[in-house]
This record gives structure tokens, sequence and C-alpha cells, in this order.
């Protein structure tokens, strides 16, 4: 299999390690049901992700939103079948929807000015497509629209989402700009949109919409690369008073503003079939828009850009080298594409960004990033981009204090949202990854990180942290989610208690060192489970361990959550009753058959995503296969890890098993995939796990590789019998972060039984608070 | 009388010219009726104006707002009896509404949050007051607050309103802050709103507003001389969705925004009885706004604040000094007042402001200014501001050229409102603003100024251009203002003519003179006045000549406007016939009788403001009574405008005969009482008329002083015998800005009876482009 497959690989031109690794991304991976990603073009990080929107959120949706909208997170489900049009920006894998923004359509004939119904997409602007005309790749997309016979291709760089269009023969092209269109679209989302036609072939405009994020401000400019010859517009919503601008005609007259603004553009019978946009963005100003046209797509063909594109891909893809099937290798690089998108750009070329302050600041040393969905991504994509791109990690993590030093609250991000706080999930668990980030020696100020990390675990009205700090957890007669709160907060005082160490502050250190133990305070004795604590020192009566909904736990029920103490995971097994009981309650976890009815109340995942009890498709447990190793079971690690990248990941449309989360969950598997994870982000240790490819190398960005062999590894031998570290044998459960910083050797010896002996005790066992 | 005045004068200790002439100011007059002016504080053209509201428009006003909105283009209405609240920014004297921002109002007791109805002022949180406890004077206003027991105290800066307001004892200092209210306040005319308590006694915070400026937006920082204990907001309209934000709680949440939010903030039992709030205001950011209290506000005390507004208006008002009775010099010093507030800044102290095209710019070379009522202004404010402030005016008219750089349709400004074009009222009338600066040497750029002009003047989807290009004229089966566009577009045209020789574009200047006689294909030959003409060549019948509605004018019936071409006045006594029907049908405007009916269907004046069929109260007519001067009886120049000085201006509350017009009607009662007038701006003459007082002098910036005397001037003395111009014997109808600029002494020597003898032929009749 593998011989074939590099043979062919070798007759199709590749690089010097045998792969053109854009060719193995397959960005339709995720976008039916639940992965919540998108197909469009975007360059790493960008702040444009050009992609078709199959259907949003209708305008009025009162009472019956959350299915609705939940489908069109990233705007794009593949089992429909009609396209509204082509919008800038994009949230990829998340669990909650926003966006959508500057909805581009290409059209013929007279202008409809709204985008009909998926049943009936003859009544709008919308056009039916079929897949077998798509073509999707790192920074490209290409699509058929049926209805007007146009061919759609998409690409991008940073910040100008570029589009062609290839009209038929004797039509004469039009655009349409819906600035209504938006993903979870209630009705008034707009504030205000303006356009200005600033000339025959340069259109500028914004609009602000409150959505999840806010009060989001996108401004934009378009360069045509035909001129307009004519242009209109409905404002499908009047103001009972407009001024003086009612005298105006709604053609041709160059300023077009209103909350429901949807405009037309005609660029004659005698244009050329090709029609060209550069659409750029900012969330500065229009100016900002066209700084960031020039910038980056003006003087360029459709086909430099794109290629300019492929390259940046091709640049940040092959930080990872591997070999294996092909189906594989697919999944490996989707997934490092996936770690790509978000966080996202968020500052013009000039260095000028919207703080969450909603006023205009430089970025002064910094590249400033928004879209840090934290309560997913602490765990696996920070502690990533903290070993293969930590350039770009330190700009993540200084994004974050300038988004604290804004804050009137004084808090790190929690769900950063396009210049907003967007409050979403729970925990503050930034302070995760600044400990992270200083823990790898991320070049930030380690005294400044510490005051953010200190107040915003102190920030009383948030969260429930007042309640925290009085009874040592969270109440859930107080708080619908005070168990998953008290949990994660504990860990997150763990950094917290981390960080200042390193500062060398013992005092501050000691405080938190007793909130990193309040996990405890949520353990039910009589149980030994995590329960559900009320405000009396009780226990809420009835409780059920399987049940996510209710139960004062949040993406998670209390068996997953059980195991979430992943800075003392030896107090966890004492908790527990000790190892025996421990691996009994972990085999259990991934062996126990489910009600149907779990399913039936579960949000963000498959069944697919659940094996036994155990739920890859959200966050919560995304460490448990690895607490084997802090046990005397510690194959069962490498056993579980293997069936979770078999039956989790795949290549195909619905490879994912749930919301990929801005990267989290295709971070878990490059992790998991090299063999190692970070189980307490913030501690410098990787825990061991097996490595999923024959060979796999990273490219560090000081010049150094980390070469992973595992030569015969392979589902059947998928255990480790040994580990060499740079020739020598290693015999701990964990790598350091200093171990890999400078490259290293490591051979897997496979086996396709467990090597019972090879355990872990005193300081070859994993880090844990307690020991 | 005089003899007795002056002695009052001595005895209440005044300056070196013998009045302390913000003393001499009341800014209570106009504050009734039609006058639209605003009886609180600010300083000299500042962006501030602080200022009580006595009521808005009812946020649901359909179908009947023209009557309601138009009382309170000022938000003041002297019989009104209770105040909302004081907001930040007011138009003085216009004829249309908006503004109103940031109103605050202090309260004591449970916080009411809607401001209640002036038939029940206790319904909501407004207040019942007395005029008996209002004070009113340049920078400062006064007012107790009946229901609550509350005196409120305001001053301001440039930028910044300073309230100080003393509660009960016993009383709980208490603050609304309502950024709903707004002036012309339909349903939904805020967009969104924003507040942050950055800490116990700052607040910052922006909004919105949709409103007669199509996007305005007010950002603000609130520092309060008592820490805030407690706050909180009510939403009146909640978005169907809004996030995750619903979950914190409205109170004590040091974050509230929405469409419509009124907050509260609550200073605690055991604060001082006296709280002080600085509001400074930005039109670019709260980061803005708070640099502006920090340069201009903080660090300074009530009393020495209030002090330096004081100092502003004195340096400002001292420009003239004139001698007469206290009520004839109330009127002046009001008058000047008056001329003083708009345009108003439109800048943060670090030079950035917002353009028309919604970016941030930088004024670099000239502090930037909005609110150009041109239509309305060009006729003598302007023309007064190139005498008297002259380094204010390069500054408003490089606010002009900004604003045409920025302008998306590359014209001038038609009404400049807060980075908005307003679009009110009618023709291109910012050419002659630029036309008589460059004429008066103030130094901007003229080619550029030219250029702006001439684009101005052809944008073919304005006004009527496209037509008046084709016709000659704009047909009123075409525009419903066409006869009034048409005479206003000559003038215009001849402005820019005017620039072209100066500029020595001789060509340019050839076309813009032809277009400067169109005036003359709104003659009707038949009928020798001014009519109503058709596309076809023909004229409207039936045609009013009285009537004000649907004749093809605006603000001025065919009578009054068959005056208007100040250009060419010889050639309009031709159009009607020559000197002797001329005479007689001015001599008809100043006498006839006009119908009841006329009254019932005027806007903008009051019967006082109307002479005969003469018009003061509204612009078109303002050069009219100077016209005499043109012909054999120029004696009827120096009756009538003694009748309209002596009627239509008067000491008190009702002192204006119609809205103030942003200062208009003012200026035209400066130049009137210094004896000339501009008739035909951009021309460098003034024609002579009458002086008002028996010694006025103007101190110009350059250290020199005109000194206009008319010792005996009176009622009864009110014709000119003869003048004298530096000494020498002065035999011509107007005087030119050079005569002026480095100062001049005039003497009047005035009569009871017309002299006869004084016509004005040849070289001493005043300009006009034909002779």
């Amino acid at each position: 299999m593998k011989a074939i497959y590099l043979s062919l690989l070798l007759a199709a031109g590749l690089n010097a390690y045998g792969q053109k690794v854009v060719d193995l991304v397959d960005p339709m991976i995720g976008t039916v049901r639940m992965g919540h990603t998108f197909p469009g073009a975007c360059v790493p990080h960008g702040m444009v992700q050009l992609s078709p929107d199959t259907d949003t959120i209708p305008h009025d949706v009162d009472g019956k939103y959350q299915k609705d909208v939940y489908a069109y997170c990233a705007g794009y489900q593949y089992s429909d079948s009609s396209i509204v049009g082509f919008s800038h920006t994009h949230l990829s894998g998340t669990g909650h929807s926003d966006l959508g923004d500057i909805l581009i359509m290409p059209f013929t004939g007279k202008p409809v000015l709204n985008p009909g119904t998926a049943a009936h997409p003859e009544t709008g602007y919308r056009s039916p497509f079929s897949h077998a005309t798509e073509k999707a790749s790192p920074g490209y997309y290409e699509v058929r629209l049926d209805k007007f016979g146009i061919l759609a291709q998409l690409t991008a760089t940073e910040r100008v989402g570029v589009h062609r269009y290839t009209y038929p023969a004797g039509e004469k092209p039009e655009i349409l700009l819906d600035l209504i269109h938006g993903i979870y679209n209630y009705d008034g989302k707009t504030l205000w949109a303006s356009l200005r036609v600033e000339n025959d072939s340069l259109v500028t405009g914004y609009r602000i919409t409150d959505g999840w994020a806010r009060e989001n401000y996108t401004y934009f400019a378009i360069a045509f690369s035909s001129p307009i010859r004519h242009y209109g517009y409905v404002e499908k919503e009047r103001p009972k008073y407009n001024g003086f601008w009612g005298k105006f005609p709604k053609t041709d007259f160059p300023e077009m503003a209103g909350r429901k603004i949807v405009a037309w553009f005609d660029f004659g019978q005698e244009a050329p079939r090709v029609l060209e946009l550069r659409v750029a963005l900012s969330a500065v100003s229009t100016a900002g828009a066209v700084r960031n046209l020039r910038a980056e797509a003006l003087g360029k063909s459709f086909e430099q850009i794109h290629a300019e594109a492929v390259q940046k891909w091709e640049k940040d893809l092959s930080r990872i080298e591997a070999q294996g099937p092909k189906d594989k290798l697919t999944q490996l690089y989707t997934s490092l594409y996936h770690t790509l998108i978000h966080p996202t750009l968020y500052m013009d070329v000039d260095g000028q960004y919207r703080g969450i302050d909603h006023n205009i600041h430089k970025a002064e040393g910094f590249t400033n990033y928004t879209v840090f969905s934290v309560w997913d991504t602490y765990r696996a994509l920070h502690p990533l981009f903290n070993l293969i791109d930590r350039s770009r990690s330190r700009d993540f993590v200084e994004s974050m204090l300038a988004h604290y030093d804004q804050s009137v609250h004084k808090m790190l991000p929690v769900w950063s949202l396009m210049g907003n706080e967007g409050w979403c999930m729970i925990g503050y668990h930034a302070v995760s990854v600044l400990a992270d980030a200083l823990t790898k020696g991320i070049a930030i100020n380690r005294q400044r990180a510490l005051d953010a990390m200190v107040h915003t675990s102190n920030v009383p009205y948030y969260g429930d942290i007042r309640d925290y700090l009085r009874y040592g957890y969270v109440p859930v007669d107080r708080s619908g989610e005070g168990a998953s709160q008290t949990l994660e907060y504990a860990y997150d005082d763990w950094a917290i208690y981390h960080t200042a160490l390193l500062c060398g502050n013992d005092s501050l250190a000691a405080r938190y060192a007793k909130r990193a133990m309040n996990y405890r305070n949520e353990f039910d004795p009589a149980s030994q489970f995590v329960g559900a604590r009320l405000a009396d020192g009780g226990w809420k009566k009835p409780f059920s361990r399987l049940s996510t909904q209710g139960q004062g736990f949040t993406e998670g029920n209390a068996w997953n959550y059980t195991f979430y103490a992943p800075q003392d995971v030896r107090g966890l097994i004492r908790e527990m009753g000790g190892d025996a009981k421990f691996v009994r309650r972990l085999d259990s976890l991934f062996t126990m058959h489910l009600p149907d009815a779990f399913f039936a109340e579960t949000e963000d995942v498959t069944r697919d995503g659940i094996l036994g009890g155990y739920v890859q498709g959200n966050e919560p447990s995304h460490h448990i296969p690895y607490l084997y190793m802090y046990t005397s079971q510690p194959w069962k690690t490498q056993y579980w890890l293997r069936e979770i990248m078999d039956r989790m990941y795949r290549d195909g449309i619905g490879g994912l098993c749930g919301n990929d989360d801005c990267g989290q969950m295709s971070a878990w598997y490059i992790f998991t995939a090299m063999g190692f994870y970070p189980v307490c982000p913030g501690s410098d240790q990787f825990v061991i796990g097996a490595p999923y490819f024959p060979l796999l190398k990273v490219y560090l960005e000081n010049g150094k590789t980390i070469t992973i062999r595992a030569d015969k590894v392979s589902d059947k031998m998928r255990y480790v019998k040994s580990l060499r570290l740079n020739g020598k044998p290693y015999n701990k459960a964990y790598l350091t972060y200093n171990d890999l910083r400078n490259g290293a050797e490591l051979d897997f010896e496979m086996s396709a039984k467990p090597n019972k002996h090879r355990l872990f005790t005193g300081a070859d066992a994993p880090y844990s608070m307690s020991r």
C-alpha cells in the first residue's frame, strides 16, 4: 500500500520530501453536518475566508433558531443544493455562529434582490449547484452556478477576497452585493450599512452588525476589473425619517446607506465575459480597506494571487512531513490545514486594528489576531503553535494581552470575536494559553502576563467567580454549569500558580496552589465521582452522570468531567479510590453502552464521535485517553488512541466527528499522530501516546527537526514496545519541551502486543501537582 | 437717553471701551417660537452646546412630525414648563432639527427611566421649572429643577460640557443618562449606543444616530466629581438575539450597550451634595473624548472653566464696540453672540476628526468645523467672518475644501452636519463662500478652490443641475423649486465666473459669465416678474406671486425672488422695465397688504418678520432693502433699513422675527448696524446703507480699527446726508474691502430728511455684472 502510494506521488512531481502537501488537503472534510468547516478560499490565519454560503438562518427566526442556526455555523452544508452567494468572513468548526459578511453573487438578467429559499431557489438570486462542479483546495474554490451558467472561482490574500466570474457568452455581467445577508442573520442584525461608488471601478462601504459579536464593524473596498455602467439598490427597511436623502434616486447615485441594503452593479453588454472582483476587508475604516486592497491585491492577476496563496499554504503545511497511506495523509494535512485558519488576522496592513474598546489601536511590535475560542483551543491548538509556529503564537498571546489592556473588565479573552468579547463557554482558559507560552519560552513579558492572569481570575461578576471564591466551588443551585466551572477554574488556577512560580512570586503561587485543588470540592466522596455540589455543601439529587443537560455541566457529562483535573492526575486517582479503581473507571468510560436518549440530547457530536461513553466530539474529554499513562496500565492509552484516530477522523466530507472548534479537534489529531500530547498545558510536558505514521517529521522554526519513526506502526502494531530519544533508550511517560525544542530523534519500536513491563513511576511518571 | 445709559455703564465697572460686553448678551433672545436659538452654555464656535431641552418630538411620530419637530429645532421653547434634561449638541436658529445628544438629568430617589410628558411631567424624569430661576449668559446657564429641588449650573469649554448639580440636603445624588433622547427623535433614530464604566469616576460611551445627519457618531467621556457607587440601565428595545450578553446583570456590570439605552448612576448617601460632571465629546472615538476631557477640563474648577468661557466670549464679542441705548446694544451683542455659535468645531484636540467619508482624518494646517448652513449664511455671515474673524474664516473654508475632498460627489457642502452632508435647501452656495474668501484675500489655494467650485456646479444629479444645464433654467414642471434654483444657480455661477477671473482663467470665466445670466431665463417678459418656467418654455398657470407653496419657489415667493440677481442688479432693473418701474416694485414690496392666507401657509417667519410683502424672517430677501442704492431713490434704503432694524429685532425673548439660521439673521443685523452690507458676496463691495448706532468700532485682527460715526442717528435722523471716509468726502454707493481692511474712519452725517441729491451713477454705483 505504502509503496504504491509513494510511487504515485513521485510521478506527480513532488517536493524534496516526496509530497506536494497542499494537494493532500481536502477542504471539503467536515463540511457536512457537525464538522462546521467551510470549503472556501483563504490563506493561513487570514482575515478573509471567502466561501459559499448554502443557506443561513432566515431573517425572522424567533423561537426556532437553535437547530437551523447551528447547522450553518460555517455557512455551508454539503447536503444543500443551492448557493446563496460568496461571503468574506467565516468561522471554522465553531458550535455557535456569526459573520458571513459582505455577500457577493454574480448574476445575469433582471436584478432579483432577495435570496429566495432553499426549497425554491427560483424565487431569489441564489443558484442551484452540483458538487460535481466544485473544486476546493487550500486558497482556492470553484463552482458552477447553474441558474446563470456562471463559473465562480475564488482565491484570497490575507485581507482580500478575489473573485473571478466567467459569464456565459451573450450575457451581461452583473453583481449583487447583499449587505443584509449574514450567518445567524436575525431580523435587525445589521445596524447600519453604507456604500460609496468611488469611481467606475472602486466601491467602498461597510456594515455594523449586532450578532454574537455584539458590535462588529466590517469595512470593505471592492475593485472591479470592468467599469461599472449602472448600479442601484433597494432599502428593504426604511427608517421613519431619513433627512433629505429620500430626494435622491436609488440608481446611479453614488451613496447608498440604510439598515437593509441590497445593491446591484451592471457592467454593460460590452463588458468582457470574465469579471474579477478584489474585495478587501478592514475593521478600521474604508480607508484601511483601500490600503489593504492596494497593498495586497492590485496589480496582480488572479493566477498570481492564487499561486501566492498556494505557496503560503505549502510553507505552513510543510512544517510537518509524514509518510503513510494517502487517506491518512489527507486527514493529517487537512487537520493541519484546519489549525491554520483561526485565530484570524485582525489588523490592517498599516498595523491599525479595532480593539475591544472599539477604539482604533496600532499594534506595536506584534500582529493582532482575533477568534480565540480558548475553551476549545487552550488544550492542544495553542500548545501546537508553541511547538511549530512560535512566532505566530507570540502574536496570538500579545493579541490576548492587548485584549486584556482594552477590556473594561480587565479580563483576558474568553471568546475573542472581531474586536468583541463573545463570552462563549466557561473558564478563564486564556491563563492556560499564557502559561503554556511562558513555559515554552515565548517572548512575552512575564509579569504583565501574570498580572493579567491574576486579574482575570478574580473578576467577581464573571462566571460565578464570586461564588467560586466564596465556596471553593460554584454551587449548581446558583449556576447551571457550576460543576464544570469549578473543575475548569481549578485547572486554570494551577496555570496561574505555575506562572507565579516562574515569576518567583511564591506567596501568589501558594494562593493559587490552594485554588488549583478546588476540583476536589466537586468530588462526592460517597460515589468517588464528580457530582454537582449545592451551596449548602450537599449534592444535587436526582443526578445523572450520563446526561449533559441540567446536571451542572456543560458540553460533557459527569462521567467525562470526572476525569478533568489535568493539573493533578495523581490526586484525581486518589479521589477515585486509587489506581485499580481509576483504571476500571477509564475502561468503563471507553466501553460503556450509551442509551439512545443520550444522543437525542447531545449537541455538537455525532454518534461516530463517541466511543463507549468517551466523547471525542467535544473537548472536555480530549486528554482522557492519555490518563492511562499515569496508571499501572499505560498501554491502554496506545490502544484507545488508535481506536479514536481510526474511527473518529476519516478522509471524506463527513470525516470530522464533531465541531472542529477552530482547530482543536485537528490539533488533537496532529499531536496524537506525533505520539505525544499536552495533557496539562502550561507544564513543559507532553505525555507520550503512540505515533500514527511510520515517519513524521516536524520542521521547527529554528531549523531543527523532530523526527518520529515508528517503522512498523499499523492498526495491529499499535503498541509501543520501546522508545529511543536521540538514540538512547527513553523510559519516561512524557517528553519535555526542552527535549524537542532543538530537534529530536524519536524511535518508537512498535508491537502488536502491549509491553506490560513499560511502566512509569516516580520521575518517569507524568507531572501531577500532588504526587 | 444716551447720557443716562452711559453713566449707568460707568457705575457698573466697565472695560476700556465702556462696556463689559458679555453682560450685554441675552441668550434668551430668540428662544420662543421661531427664533430657534437655545439658552444653554457654550464657547464661541465650540463643539459642545450644553443646553436644556424642554421637549423634543415624541418617539413615535409618523405623519404628524412637522409641526412638533419644527418648534424644537433648538430643543428649547420658552413657553414650556418642564425640562427633560441637559443635552450637549444643539443647532442655533435652524429651520430643521437634529442632535440633542447625550442627555444628562440629575435626580433623587428611585430611578425613573422615561422622560414623561409635558402634560404630565410627574410620569417621568423630567422636572417642572420656573423662568424666575433661570440665568443665561454667554458660557453659563442655571436653573432650578423644581421636582427634585436641584440647582443646575452649566458651563463649557470647546469640547466639554461642565455640569454642577447641587442636591438638597439629605438626598442622595443620582444622574440619569438617556442615550435614546434626541431632537427629532423618531423611533429607531439611535442605531446603537454603548457605555463603559471605566472606573468609579469615568464613564465612556457613544451613540450612532440616523437623523438629519444620516450617520452621526457622538463619542463621549464623563468624569464625575464623586465616585460612582452603583449603576445600571434599561434596554428599551432588545434585539431578537444578543449573543451571550443576556447572561450578565443590568446593574453594576461595566458594559452597557444596545439600541435603546437609559442608564442611571448612584453616588451614595455619603456623597457631597454638589456633584460635578465634565462631559467631553468627540466624533472620533472614546479615546478622543478622553483626550479632549483631559486637555480641557480636568484639574480645573467649575468657576475657572466658567471664567475662561466668559473670557473667550469677551474676546470675540469685543471685536465690535458700540454706543447706544442698552436695549439696542443687547440686540447688537446678542446678534454678535449668535454669529459665534456656528460653524461649530468638529475636531479633537489632537487634530483628528471624522470626515464625510466617515473615515478619520487629521486636519493639517487648519481647524475642522461643521454646521455650514450655506444657503443661509453665504449672504452675510461668511462675509462678516471675512471682515472681522479672518483666521476662523480660513478654517471654515478649509473645512469646506476638506469636505469636498472627502465627498464621493466631489461637491462642496450644501449643509454640512456632523460629518455628513445634510442636503438641506438649494443651490451650491459654498462657491459664494469660497469666492468671497478669495476676493477678501483669505489664504487658501485659489486653483484648488476653483476646481472644487467648478466640479460642484456640474454634478448632474444634484439639484436638477442636469436640467439647468440643458434648459438654462430648471423647469418647474420637473422640479418643485425650479424657479428658485435657477435664480440662485445663476448667482453662484457668477461667483465661479468671478473666481475664474481672479485665477486668470478667461475661458472658464466666459463660460460662467453666460451661466450667471441664466436668471433672465426665469423672467416672464409679459409680466416683467420672475415666473415659474416650464420645460416647453412656457409659464406655469395659474401662478401666484404671493404664495410660497407650489409655485416653483422655496422660502420666498415670486414677489421677493423677483429681486434676486445680486450679481446683476442693473440687468435686473432692465428686466423689470427700468429704474422707475423697479423703484415702484420695491415700494410695493415694502408696503403691500398681505392677506391672512399668506401667513397661514408661511413657515419660519412671524407676522412681525414681514414688512408689507418683504420677508426679513427668511433669507432670499435680505439684500432687497439695499437695492434702492442701485436706483434713483437711494434714500429709501436708509428708510427701510431703519424700519426693519426697529421692528424686526428687539430686546426680549421674542426678539427674533424668524429662525436665526445659524447666525445669518444676526449677521444681517450687524452689517446693517455698521451701515453697509455685502449685497453680492464674492465681490469686494459692501453697499452702503445707514448706520444704526452713533458710534460703532470694529477691531480688526490686524490691529486696525474701523470707526463708524453717526452722531445724531436716531429713528428720526435715519437718513444719510453725507459721508466722509478717512476725513474725505465719499460719494460712492459702496465701500470696498480694501477701503476697510487697514482700518477706516467713516463719518456719516445723518439727517431727518432724505438727501435726494446724493445719487450714485457710473463708477459710484454698486457693482453689477452688466451696467
